[in-house]
């Protein structure tokens, strides 16, 4: 059973643990350094699919179907799905979800979602609601720059603030197996609008939503950064990481020795010309399900903090002149258990 | 404590209460047979904001302010609010709550999410994870029809099974107050795809969604249709509230006698020109928050199933030719706890 350390925070006091989970990327994170931890790659973005939406629904089917097959389930074992991602009414979950006939809560975080999921899923499963829970999402370069900037086609420039929409998708199932990765804790964010405005600059808009939360987290569990081997954002990317930083060392924070973030891991900046980094749901989720998630298994990392931002925006709004909300979830992950 | 029941289906044996609730509508639906239910009544669907979407925004900031208000709540009072919205990236929410500063779960259910969000409140009020939470949603005409089928201004014909989106909202607060209505339980519902593709036959679409989750429910719990004053769906209309009845006859079960829809409630279909029903987050959010829960308050419903359903398709989904697969989602409202 979770036991609330303060408003938002809940300690898992059963310590679920992370059964399975899989990750699968496209081609540019096939050429990046973290290519050799993902379960599939595929070469062509279009996965053999009439259209990028159809690609990004076949990759939420196949890493679903990967993360049950190395967990030896069949979907008829996990009792929810948590899910969702970044195409408008989220329908790459939908499409890609919709023949496991798993009971299924849709959420929408923006880049927050594989933290977000993680979060209720272990809650779920922490409180006997579960037995076992799916939390899983993905994004999809090529759909993304359709929905939210310009088809590919137009041949769009790149500000340098701007980030790289990772072609990518992680799922982890919940249960309780004994053995690491386990989820201690989590933290829910709240909506944080400090005004950005510029589309571009994503990273910016979350980075405030990272700081509150992982404040409100550090402060209900009495911790400090160097008690964690890695504190680790979704897609902040080279400009929102840091912001980060730099918003925590004024309220005396001093995260800069164990934070990364997934949208630098995922690609090497300097040769991928992804300008500020990877972004994205899947950013996020491939990164923690492809390669931080093993290294917690086999005890590289001990505890590890999951810190996925979303920009809670939509290109209407931003044209009729809105800034740009943020929010941050947070997931305590360990090798070792309560 | 939760106490689940079925693979999806969870008996809240704390029985969590609906502490405050609040709904608000707008110019139509004042002039619709529900209209002295309704807190707050816009008489331009504008609300004084510059654009459709800031108008559904400013309907989720009032109704939540008015269900705080009616409970003597401040925001600080909750712990979480579970919401969401039919817009592109739920923007309407995210808007509508940045100020409150409550740690935030987003979903995307579609229409489906009145249920959704209120499932989630209980649930998490039931199990002490949450002292108070919220839940809340909202629809509105204008924007969903500029972005699901055609901006106002082109005057475009709609279809005898076409349904009026709802410009409406509402919100309610779950704790423990130890007055009804309480939530007694709750079940999740699985993805559903019965083939359909007409995007002016969402009904048809939602329907089989509905009779899967009112079977789970029924079978879980070992309750008959007549155990029940109203099994009330969100917004099938009049084209997928037939089908539903219909559906589930052939498997001998007889909801006819019991069972209404938020859409058929909320217009007069006779005479004010809306085709099949009203549909939207906001029908059922509206119908239940302003008029279904005082008559459970009032002991005039015992038992209701709520039992809100959700299209999952966008516009380039259908476009691309994919079926509209369905979801719903149910709570178990009452006037005496277990």
């Amino acid at each position: 059973m979770s036991q609330k350390i303060n408003r938002s925070t809940l300690k898992l006091s059963s310590s679920p643990s992370l059964i399975s989970y899989a990750a699968v990327a496209g081609k540019k994170e096939s050429e990046g350094p973290l290519a050799s931890y993902f379960d599939i790659l595929y070469q062509d973005n279009g996965i053999g699919q009439e259209t990028w939406e159809k690609a990004e629904s076949m990759m939420q089917k196949d890493v679903s179907a990967k993360a049950l097959d190395k967990g030896n389930l069949s979907a008829g074992d996990i009792d929810f799905v948590f899910a969702g991602d970044l195409l408008n009414q989220c329908v790459g979950t939908h499409y890609g979800l919709r023949e496991l006939g798993i009971p299924f809560l849709g959420l929408y975080g923006a880049c927050s979602t594989m933290a977000e999921s993680l979060c209720l899923a272990s809650i779920f499963t922490d409180n006997g609601l579960a037995e076992k829970a799916m939390a899983m999402t993905s994004s999809h370069f090529c759909a993304s720059e359709r929905q939210f900037r310009f088809p590919l086609e137009y041949g769009g420039q790149r500000t340098p603030t701007a980030q790289w929409t990772v072609t990518g998708a992680g799922c982890t199932i919940v249960g309780h197996s004994g053995t690491p990765p386990y989820v201690k804790g989590v933290s829910i964010g709240k909506i944080t609008d400090f005004g950005i405005t510029d589309i571009n600059n994503m990273g910016a808009a979350m980075a405030p939503a990272a700081a509150d939360t992982l404040k409100t987290f550090l402060n209900a569990t009495g911790t400090a950064p160097t008690d964690y081997d890695l504190i680790l954002t979704g897609d902040l990317g080279k400009v929102g990481s840091e912001l980060l930083c730099e918003l925590l060392e004024k309220e005396n924070i001093e995260i800069r020795s164990v934070h990364n973030d997934c949208g630098l891991l995922i690609y090497d900046l300097k040769s991928q010309d992804v300008h500020a980094g990877g972004s994205g749901c899947g950013c996020g989720a491939s990164v923690l399900c492809g390669y931080v998630l093993d290294k917690i298994k086999q005890g590289v990392y001990h505890d590890v903090l999951f810190m996925a931002t979303g920009a809670l925006m939509s290109p209407l709004t931003v044209q009729q002149g809105e800034t740009i909300p943020g929010i941050a979830h947070l997931v305590h992950l360990s090798d070792t258990p309560w």
